[in-house]
C-alpha cells in the first residue's frame, strides 16, 4: 500500500465533496436557515483544512493505481467522504446523533434512500437539498466524474471498484472519455426528468430533489409521505425514469450510436423488462381487492416494482398492508436489483442471468461431465473468470447477508423487520418492511445494528469487495 | 438414457422396498391394527408386483452405469419409492389424502420430518414404525445399501448422486465395501443409541422410533409434543446422538482405524463443534430469562441447536416463542446443515467452510490479480473444479430457496411462516417457525404448497441436481 497515492487521491475527492456542498449552502442561505449555514460553513471549512493538508503532506506522489491501491481508494474514499459529509446534519442540530447522521449519509451517498428522520418535513431546505444531492452524487459515482477530469494511471482499477458490474464496461477505449459520455448521457436523463415533473406541476424544489433521488435510484424524497400524496401523473413520471435509471447506461450508448437492434437484443435488458411486467402481472392480481379499479393497482403494481428492482425505494402506498405474496415478490425484487452499469444497486440482472446459465450448466455437465460447455452472453463467450468471479460473488453477498441479519436480530424486532431491513440496505433499496415498512423508519435500531447497517450499504453500493479489502492486516503493510 | 438399466434397477430397488416395509406390517398384526394391516398388505402387493413387471421386462439389461443413468436413477428411485411407499397411510385412511400422505413419506425418506399429521397419538402402532423408519432407511441411503449386495459398473454414480457432501468419499478402493462398513457403523451407532434410551426406561416402541429419527437426523417423533415430555436424560442423551449421526461418518472410520490425531484436526469437525458451541451460548444468554436456571436453560439450547444444526427437527420447547436473536441463530443453523458424509441434510459445513476460503481468497486475488493461491482443506489442495461446483452449488441452493419461498407465498401465511418452511424443508429439517412452528404443523398449506415443498425435500436430500436433472427434456432421449 503506497499511503501517499491514497492521500493525495482522498485530498482531491474531499475537495470535490467541499466544492459539492456550496449549493446546499446557497439554499441555506437564501432561505436564512442560520443553524444549516453554520454546518456547511464549518464542515466545508473543516473538509477543505483535511484536503488541503492532504495534498501538501503528498504533493510528490504519482497518480499511478495499482490493483490494491486502486480497491483500498475506493473504499476509504467512501467511507471519509461520508464521515466528514455528514457533520452538516449534526452541526445543524437537525440530526444531533453523530450515528444517525452518519447513517442517512451513507444511505445518501450509497443511493439507499433509508431513513433514521422521523421529521422529514421538518428539516431546512439546505439539509435536503445536501440529503438529496448525495444521491445524485453516489448513483453515478463521484471517483468516475473526478476521473473525468484528472486522468490516472490504472485509473481502470478505480472504475472496476466503483462502478456496479460483474464486468467493467469503458465505453470507448480511453477511460476519461468513457466517464465523460457517462455523465454526459447521466445529466441528459436528469434535465429530461426534471422538465417532465415541471410540466407536471411539481414545485421547482420538490422536483430537483425528486430527480436526485430517482437519478441516483436513492430514494430520499422530501416529503413524509414519499411521492404518495403527488398527483398519478407526477408518480407514473417517476416511476417510467427510474426504470430507465436502472438500465445499464451502456445500452443508451447503443441507442446514441443508433445500434437499435443490439440495444432490443440486450439479454440482461429483456431479462429486466421480462422480470419486471411478471411482478407487476401477479401483484395487481393480488392487491386488487385493495384498490378496487384497475388503474389505481395497476399504478401502485408498477410504481412499487420498479422503485424496489431499481433500488430507488419511493412510495406511493404502504405496501406493508399487502398480502404475503405481494411482499414475497417485493422481497425477491429486492435480492434481484437493477441492471449492471447503472445508477442501481443490489445482486443485478447480468448476475443473475449468469448465474442461471450457469445452473443450466451444472446441470448438463453433470449428465456428460467430460462434455466443454462454453456460457454464451449476448452471443459472446463469457471468460470463466468472470463466471468463477460471479459465483464467488453470490457466495460472498449470501454470506454477508446472513451474518447481518444475525447481528441486527440481536435488537429483538421481528424475523421480518431484521430480513427486510438487511436486505434493503445491502442492497441499497431504503425502505423494508413490518417496522422499517414505508410509514417506519430505521430510527428505532440500536446504534450498534445502525453501524452493521451502515457497513451493510457501503459494501452494497461497492460490490462488497472494497470494503472486504479493507479488513486483512496485510492490506495496510506500507510499500 | 437406457431405459432398461433404469427400470431394472428401479425393480430391484421397489424390492427392496417390500422387504422394508415387512416388520411395519408384523406391528400392525401383532397389535390387531386391522386398517393398517390392510394397508401394508395391499401396498407390499402393488410394489413386488411392480418390481417383478420392470425386472421381467428389463432382464436383459447389464447392471452398469453413466453419469447420466447413475444421476437419473437416483432421482426417480426415490420418487418412486415415495409415491408407492405412501400408499399404506391412504389405504388404511389414516392419513386419507394422498398428497398429505406423500408429504409425509418424502418427509420421511428425506429425513426432513416435517409433518401433516396433527393428532400423531391416534395413528397405529405399524404407521408410526413405518414413517420413523423411512427416516433409518433414508438417512444412509437406500441405493447404498442396495449397492452393497448388488455390485455394478459405475455404482460410483449412483454413490455420488445419493451421498450428501461436495466429494463422493470412498472409504476403502471398493465401492462394496465402502457402502458395507458404512452401514455397520451406522448399525453401531444405532444399536448404542437404543441401549442409552432403554437405559433410561423409555419404552420399546418409543426407543425404537426414536432411534430412526435420530440416527437418520429426521425427526419424526411418536408424541404430539416431540421429545418434550421425556425426561432431562433421554433429551440429553438423544441431543448427543443427534450430534454424533451429524458427523461425517469418515470421521468415524479414522477412530476405528487408531487415526485419533487426524480425526481431532478435520477442519469440518472442527466448524461444526465451533458452530455448536458458539449457538448454544447465544441462546443460552437470550433465552436465560424464560427458564431462569441454568441447566434447563443449556438443556433446552443444546438440545434445540444439535437437533437443528444436524438437521434433525425434534423439539424439547416451543423455540416459537424465543427472542428475535435466537430465532434468528436457528434460522442460521438451518442454512449450515450438518457434515458431509453424515445422513444430516442442509449446505453442509464443509461447504461452507470452502465457500469462506473462497471469499478470503477472492479478496486476495483482488489485491492480487495474477497470484496464483490454492485452497487448502486438511492439508490438502482442493480441486479447483470442487470449489466450483460448491459455488455452483451455492448458486443454485439460494435461486431454489427463491423461487420456493415466492411460490408458497401464494397461500398467504407470513413472511416468517414462509421463509422457515422453505428452509426446513429444503434443509430437511422439520419444524419452521410461526404457523409451522414446533406446535404447529405443514397442515395448513394448500396442495400446490405442498407439493413445491414435497420436491424442495427431495432436492435438499439429494442435493438437488438428481432431481434437477430429471427436468431437461433432452435427460429422456433413448440411447
Amino acid at each position: 500500500m503506497s499511503y501517499k497515492v491514497l492521500g493525495r487521491f482522498i485530498g482531491r475527492i474531499l475537495f470535490l465533496e467541499a466544492l459539492l456542498m456550496v449549493p446546499a449552502l446557497l439554499i441555506s442561505l437564501f432561505n436564512s436557515e442560520n443553524a444549516a449555514v453554520k454546518g456547511f460553513l464549518i464542515t466545508i471549512g473543516i473538509i477543505i483544512a483535511v484536503s488541503v493538508i492532504l495534498m501538501i503532506l503528498c504533493r510528490k506522489a504519482q497518480d499511478s493505481f495499482r490493483a490494491k491501491e486502486g480497491v483500498v481508494c475506493v473504499g476509504i474514499s467512501w467511507l471519509v467522504l461520508s464521515l466528514l459529509g455528514c457533520l452538516p446534519f449534526c452541526i445543524s442540530g437537525e440530526i444531533p446523533s453523530y450515528v444517525d447522521a452518519l447513517f442517512e449519509m451513507v444511505s445518501g451517498f450509497t443511493t439507499t434512500g433509508a431513513s433514521i428522520v422521523t421529521n422529514i418535513e421538518e428539516l431546512s431546505k439546505g439539509i435536503l437539498y445536501w440529503r438529496s444531492f448525495s444521491h445524485w452524487v453516489g448513483g453515478m459515482g463521484v471517483l468516475v466524474f473526478l476521473l473525468a477530469f484528472v486522468p490516472a494511471d490504472g485509473s481502470v482499477h478505480l472504475l472496476r471498484a466503483e462502478s456496479p458490474g460483474p464486468e467493467v464496461s469503458k465505453l470507448v477505449p480511453k477511460m476519461k472519455n468513457s466517464s465523460l459520455i457517462l455523465y454526459t448521457m447521466y445529466i441528459v436523463l436528469s434535465v429530461l426528468n426534471l422538465i417532465f415533473l415541471l410540466a407536471g406541476k411539481m414545485p421547482l424544489f420538490d422536483a430537483v430533489c425528486t430527480v436526485f433521488g430517482t437519478a441516483g435510484t436513492g430514494g430520499f424524497g422530501v416529503r413524509a409521505d414519499s411521492l404518495a400524496s403527488y398527483s398519478p401523473y407526477l408518480q407514473t413520471v417517476t416511476a417510467v425514469f427510474m426504470l430507465l435509471f436502472g438500465m445499464n447506461f451502456g445500452c443508451f450508448y447503443l441507442l446514441v450510436l443508433k445500434r437499435v437492434k443490439s440495444f432490443f437484443r440486450d439479454e440482461e435488458l429483456r431479462l429486466y423488462i421480462g422480470i419486471i411486467i411478471g411482478s407487476v402481472a401477479i401483484i395487481a392480481v393480488n392487491i386488487y381487492s385493495i384498490y378496487g379499479n384497475i388503474w389505481d393497482t395497476l399504478r401502485h403494481a408498477f410504481f412499487q416494482v420498479s422503485s424496489i428492482i431499481t433500488t430507488t425505494g419511493f412510495v406511493t402506498t404502504d405496501f406493508n398492508l399487502w398480502p404475503s405474496l405481494s411482499k414475497a415478490v417485493l422481497l425477491c425484487l429486492m435480492l434481484v436489483g437493477a441492471c449492471a452499469g447503472s445508477t442501481g444497486g443490489g445482486f443485478k440482472c447480468v448476475r443473475l442471468l449468469l448465474v442461471l446459465k450457469g445452473i443450466r450448466r451444472s446441470i448438463q455437465k453433470i449428465m456428460h461431465p467430460r462434455k466443454v460447455i462454453a456460457i454464451r452472453n449476448n452471443d459472446t463467450a463469457v471468460d470463466e473468470s468472470t463466471m468463477d468471479g460471479v459465483n464467488a460473488y453470490l457466495a460472498t453477498y449470501a454470506i454477508i447477508l446472513v451474518i447481518s441479519f444475525l447481528l441486527v436480530s440481536v435488537d429483538g424486532f421481528s424475523v421480518e423487520t431484521n430480513v427486510s431491513s438487511v436486505l434493503s440496505c445491502f442492497n441499497n433499496i431504503g425502505p423494508g418492511l413490518d417496522t422499517t415498512g414505508p410509514t417506519g423508519s430505521f430510527a428505532p435500531y440500536s446504534v450498534f445494528s445502525k453501524i452493521i447497517l451502515i457497513i451493510d450499504m457501503l459494501a452494497g453500493r461497492l460490490e462488497i469487495f472494497p470494503i472486504l479489502a479493507l479488513l486483512p492486516l496485510s492490506t495496510w503493510k506500507k510499500s
